[in-house]
């Protein structure tokens, strides 16, 4: 098929890439940067450039913009995808992409299926991009209540044939309340610690769980407050969450409490355990 | 020389498999559990166990057990060490420690420094102790004011001898501040983290940072409940400093205020960049 990938960035780049590697469908760029657009057609990322009309020639068009940008995009060009035709995103956040751009596209008579390949890297940009970003991770696919199966079939096996390891269904309320638990506050928790004044102070030498907790602190500060704000009361659920269960260890440390921080200790890392169980049953 | 190593757990088995690896000492163990000996006997991590009078033939005794019977351990056979021999401990909290047995030994005219090698795993036990669990980590001395500078130095190069990557120098209050931040706070919050309620509707899918997140919160709650209340107050401050970090992103999200959320964000990657190019610069 004829596929259209908007965006040539990290993400971009990376399924242009996947799709010449992995499949035989013809791959057309959609860029503002010309030197982006070279260089995918001389690394042969994409098949050719093309402009926007040529949308209406296109089986499935993949929007990999930012949050905000995929939905100005979409909607400033719902007029010019092929009645029939597929358009998916690859946004972080699904609630607010699927119920303002869902409809639009549904009156043009083209399906819209909000998608997430959960893949990153701490660069972005086409230069950084791979046709190995994705291999094995997980793409997660958000349906509209009005999405033929049909649509969502399709995406799920092409997102295998892509190489990613599994595509789970979710509903774009279900994705939002999860990513604000596991990615999302984890770029809050990690940007906070960071700030302590301690870190003037680390005299040579870092424990390994410093480098873990604080990973995620070097974010795009552009996309991630974008992603926030679009989710910002299930973020602030998880931030109140871990805010009252630290308040819990810093009163058993202040009451001189060592049977009860024991005990927070323990609930803790029995949940950690349980929760490693579940995701070696789930791969 | 001839070394005794109390404690063939996690590390006291590692440093007595790392000794025979790297070094031709004479490495004796003592533990109260006889598989432990046998199994250490078995695989020459140890020449023979050794009964507590026989501390008195060793010129370096390396107490490897946990904060408080480490305290308990060399209080009790104080007399038993060779005159002019040297004690060390391998204990993540340095202060506490440093300032009990410090004078207690010196009366016995015996040497004792603070030491902690910084590596671990997250299984504890002689069954998971491996001759490589040291490779290239840092060896945290802390003097006291009265440690005579050559056994500091004897200690510095033992450390190397080992196959540590580096061994660094720090004073008992310095190890603490900077530890409560690197180590500590990361296992309370990683402990907090996982418990959202969140984490049971996780519908199959999570991001890589979720597990960075929560590494360590599979933890053993007797050590770590141990180790926080020795180190309350440095690590109290920190556990205040995340939580007011934290309660200006929750701010700026309830405020609706994403230029304010940008520049939080941006301030925190920032500090991760310079700390990244630091961290670099050292090693």
């Amino acid at each position: 098929m004829n596929i259209a990938v908007v965006g040539l960035g990290l993400i971009g780049g990376s399924l242009c890439k996947t799709i010449k590697r992995h499949t035989d469908h013809a791959c057309f760029g959609i860029d503002t940067n010309m030197d982006t657009i070279t260089s995918a057609l001389e690394m042969g990322a994409i098949d050719s450039m093309i402009p926007n009309e040529k949308l209406a020639q296109m089986d499935l068009s993949i929007i990999a913009l930012h949050p905000r940008q995929t939905i100005d995009f979409i909607l400033k060009n719902a007029s010019l995808f092929k009645k029939g035709s597929v358009v998916i995103d690859t946004c972080g956040i699904k609630g607010e992409i699927v119920k303002t751009v869902t409809p639009v596209l549904e009156a043009q008579g083209v399906c819209f299926l909000g998608c997430h390949p959960m893949a990153g890297r701490e660069f972005s940009g086409f230069d950084y991009s791979l046709d190995t970003l994705f291999d094995n991770a997980s793409f997660i696919i958000t349906p509209a209540d009005s999405t033929p199966f049909g649509v969502i079939d399709r995406i799920k096996k092409f997102a295998l044939s892509l190489g990613f390891g599994k595509a789970v269904v979710a509903t774009p309320e279900e994705h939002d309340q999860v990513i604000a638990f596991t990615s999302q506050l984890a770029h809050v928790v990690s940007n906070a610690y960071i700030k302590s004044p301690t870190l003037q102070k680390q005299c040579g030498f870092s424990a390994g769980s410093f480098l873990d907790l604080t990973r995620v602190a070097k974010l795009n500060e552009d996309m991630w407050s974008a992603l926030f704000m679009m989710n910002r009361e299930p973020l602030l659920f998880e931030i109140d969450t871990i805010m009252q269960k630290l308040e819990e260890y810093r009163q058993a440390l202040l009451r001189e409490d060592e049977a009860g921080l024991r005990e927070l200790l323990k609930e803790g890392r029995i949940l950690k355990e349980e929760s490693l169980k579940t995701t070696s049953d789930q791969r």
